[in-house]
């Protein structure tokens, strides 16, 4: 199946799991995985939270920041691929002057 | 963490999973997902294939191609996010003059 973000509707989220000022998502969403288009602003962050029964993958599409993992941080540009372990915490940083933009899958791993 | 792709020796796979010509794939693999950069090359496919345990998502960086999921096309370029949920079957195909190269994520979803 395709998955058009262009027809999912966006969502502008302030200040999502405790960070800074506006993450853009557009989520598809099933038992197994989210699925996203992702808009982080200039200057903007997804606050530090913890994966416990899913992972995190985040390919970076345009633009420039970096994930702080496991408490140190990792530089993202235009083709970076950041990976968030089932267990581990991350938190994604938009530190430069133009949008991040990325494409984000969180599988479930523990499904019965 | 980053998964760095440029890093990972890239596999030209001849058939892939009985399809046409050759698929190219470097990929990261742990217990819980496979994390792939691939380039599918042109008049290439990998060929149907079902998903018993775990989903595919695929997502098109750049050139044009379509999948075969559950018996039906749909045409993919530059953007397109293509779903294969756990449980369903789908095959890749190149039918362009130029590569088709694409991010896609394999989470495993029964992990005990």
């Amino acid at each position: 199946m395709l998955i058009d973000f262009g027809k999912i509707e966006n969502t502008a989220i302030k200040e999502f799991k405790g960070g800074k000022n506006i993450t853009n998502i557009r989520m598809f969403v099933d038992s197994n995985n989210k699925i996203m288009s992702g808009k982080l602003e200039s200057d903007s962050s997804i606050g530090l939270h913890t994966h416990q029964t899913n992972s995190e993958i985040i390919y970076i599409l345009s633009g420039k920041g970096r994930v702080l993992f496991d408490g140190e941080y990792e530089e993202l540009t235009a083709g970076s691929c950041h990976y968030c372990p089932m267990g581990h915490s991350h938190s994604l940083i938009n530190n430069s002057d133009s949008d991040l933009v990325f494409f984000a899958v969180v599988p479930e791993h523990n499904i019965k």
